[in-house]
């Protein structure tokens, strides 16, 4: 069975965030002051084939600690969603 | 009143996504053959302080279309929350 994958990588709230510090400045020389606390983390979807849903849980587990989120620096969460024909894209 | 702002900025489907492309060969070569499609797109976590909900809408549409979104290559969307007291972070 596919089942489509979400996997969000955000920074761990204690690291500062450079890439968002940097956003957050080029939005205020926008003039929009009123924003704070910008954060950029990465939104990663595939498509996985597995028998059931706790396998393909297990093969996104595995991708994630070991290529798509620095452990050191980085949390993520992901959602698995199985494709039904029809939606699949 | 505050609130928190999330953005999701996705290469539109019609554009090779070079970035996703490296992901999948890199997440194949660690013997995972049974991923496909991968795409890679960036969430963004911002607090915005506005009188009210359509405000901030109209402020975070603003941001997207100027900044964080490219419009010829990229779909961003975004939801807003007001943020309570106790919930802040």
């Amino acid at each position: 069975m596919n089942y489509k994958t979400t996997v969000e990588v955000i920074l761990r709230s204690t690291i500062l965030d450079v890439q968002g510090k940097a956003v957050e400045n080029a939005i205020h020389s926008l003039g929009e002051k009123e924003i704070s606390n910008v954060r950029v983390g990465k939104k990663i979807t595939f498509n996985v084939a597995a028998e059931n849903n706790s396998n393909a849980e297990i093969i996104v587990k595995s991708i994630c600690d070991k290529l798509l989120a620095n452990p050191i620096m980085e949390d993520f969460t992901f959602k698995i969603e199985q494709i039904t024909n029809g939606l699949e894209n």
